[in-house]
């Protein structure tokens, strides 16, 4: 990862919002500008002395993983000795903060250590706005955890029978993700089987898989830091001609959100297209969320792909497509890919089966 | 869960705080209110109407999770729908909010919403001062994570040998976490071995375990909503003498602030008595972290044991005690047990062994 680049860039965007130094709260914005991959921290950017604040937790840690700022260990909060040390440094007037991250008391608190002596600034979400485009690197990694996620596929098959409660399959899940090497899930693994893959959030619970249904697989990994995210419906028993014909229009609504993404379209164009064809097969009132989302340092980012967003898709972007239908009280079904923004369209980073699956 | 009780001790210290209304956004504090565990949501607590908030990802799960308060899905976010509800309702002038938890930017779309039909005002925390006294439910749930957690080391000891990489190890443990059936582990699984040892947040990474040195284990599993946490080290091969040394005076500080514990003593104090010992040994300069902290519906909540704190413990309290002693590029030992205070102590949450094992 080029850091130093990032901080140059990262620099010259906030030139236009007028700040003397941007203090970083948000923990993926540090890991994005410097690599700290600690669970504390405060990374104060100035155009020259840039300082990472972490705990005696981090010493060692800190000190490996960052080269592009210095290390202050601190025994304060990581925040609390950023703003300690900017009061310090009476040619910082004005002094930048997250808005989107930094909360009310952290602001008060920051206030009350810089006295009069500078002024807090709302600064523009510039990092937010280089992290939207992903550069090579975090693509051939976003892609290496994409690669792991699909190779679980196989025995998730494997594993998914009458009987087994979705919290066993689920572990059987995860353990081979990390044989396979990933560093943690990216989030709560949802197995939903049977009336419960009617809750698009349905997590893997104690319940066991019916002799018949759906069961909903959404998991992702985090390796080398970045996350997977992918989500496969299958059928346990025979499915009904109701269960075969809504899977199919998932599917559908699924390939036309792929088929819309392209450089310069914007965000709720793709979320429409899914929409339209659920539309036409009577299902779009059950499709109850949005059509995806960014997926990089974490597994929620910008762009939402959403009703009404009029963010323009661009080149290196990585976005999840993952329309779903959910009838309630009965089944859902929800299909979904990770996908990079191209040139002329996209490519999918989870490459897997879609044809529906009986086990 | 008794939530009617809870709505209406919140609501009671509230009043002093003269609101009419408080938003929640805290997550944590929603479920420690309502039940509801979704990862989106916002409540708005009055002293008649209680609503939820949520997106469409959670309309069943809402409304099987949440009794005591009325459930709205909405397809804005949560906290825009309910800036418009309070907006709506011309009687709530005074709007509370956790400035602990709201973000400028989230504060400055609310104040947008409301206009100046009523004003946003810092609530004191009374949730999380609710929250750091635990009632008997809570008590049983933490009991039972850790009861999980405890079972689970034997497990760890059978896979920990030289040549096995710390994620293996981790993987096994989750495993195991699985089949006995917690819900996702409580943070990302710290197996740090050998020379990894002595970074106190060492995550299992693919190191693989040396044929001789210490491996410190620390994990914890979610169960019902609540979180367990602990430690342990051991040693693979014979240790040294130093080894033994180091091992034991973390084991006496580790003692000597469960000694410690009782109510009407303050963090601090439980901070010192650890430090104290590890100063006679000569090491209290390698204890490089706080004591510990609270546990709960998060794996890090209030209070903080630490130097200065002032807060006094009280009967219900659940706090970790984890002093470790690290050797920065040499190795690390830390022993962490989470435990009830108790009308004359403290109860150990988490008993297994504690003489060094070598494997």
């Amino acid at each position: 990862m080029d850091y130093e680049s990032r901080f140059n860039l990262a620099w010259q965007l906030l030139e236009a919002n007028r700040v003397d130094a941007l203090v970083v709260t948000h923990l993926p914005n540090i890991q994005y500008l410097c690599g700290f991959t600690g669970s504390a921290g405060a990374l104060v950017m100035t155009s020259g002395r840039d300082v990472l604040f972490t705990d005696g937790r981090y010493t060692q840690q800190a000190r490996a993983e960052v080269r592009v700022a210095r290390v202050e260990i601190v025994r304060t909060s990581a925040l609390a000795a950023a703003g300690q040390w900017l009061a310090k440094h009476a040619s910082l007037r004005r002094i930048g903060f997250e808005a989107a991250h930094l909360t009310i008391a952290e602001r008060n608190a920051l206030t009350m250590t810089l006295r009069r002596r500078a002024r807090l600034k709302e600064a523009a979400p510039v990092i937010e706005r280089m992290r939207l485009i992903k550069d090579s690197d975090e693509i051939a990694r976003i892609r290496a955890a994409c690669h792991l996620g699909v190779g679980l596929f196989g025995h998730l098959l494997e594993v998914i029978r009458p009987g087994v409660s979705e919290s066993q399959v689920a572990g059987e899940l995860e353990f081979s993700a990390r044989k396979a090497g990933a560093e943690q899930m990216a989030f709560p693994t949802i197995i939903a089987s049977g009336s419960r893959s009617a809750l698009p959030h349905g997590r893997a619970s104690a319940v066991a898989i019916p002799a018949r249904g759906f069961v909903v697989c959404d998991f992702g990994v985090i390796l080398a830091g970045y996350c997977s995210d992918m989500t496969r419906t299958v059928h346990v028993g025979r499915p009904q001609k109701e269960a075969r014909r809504v899977y199919e229009a998932v599917r559908e609504a699924q390939q036309a959100a792929l088929d819309a993404v392209r450089p310069g379209v914007t965000v709720g164009e793709v979320d429409r297209s899914a929409r339209k064809l659920l539309r036409k097969r009577s299902l779009a009132r059950f499709f109850t969320h949005s059509t995806g989302h960014g997926v990089g340092l974490e597994i929620h980012e910008a762009p939402r792909i959403a009703v009404g967003q009029t963010e323009l898709l661009r080149p290196g972007m990585v976005i999840t497509i993952e329309p779903g239908v959910y009838l309630p009280g009965r089944w859902g079904v929800r299909i979904e890919d990770a996908v990079v923004v191209t040139e002329r369209g996209c490519d999918i980073l989870t490459p897997c089966q879609k044809d529906l699956i009986t086990l």
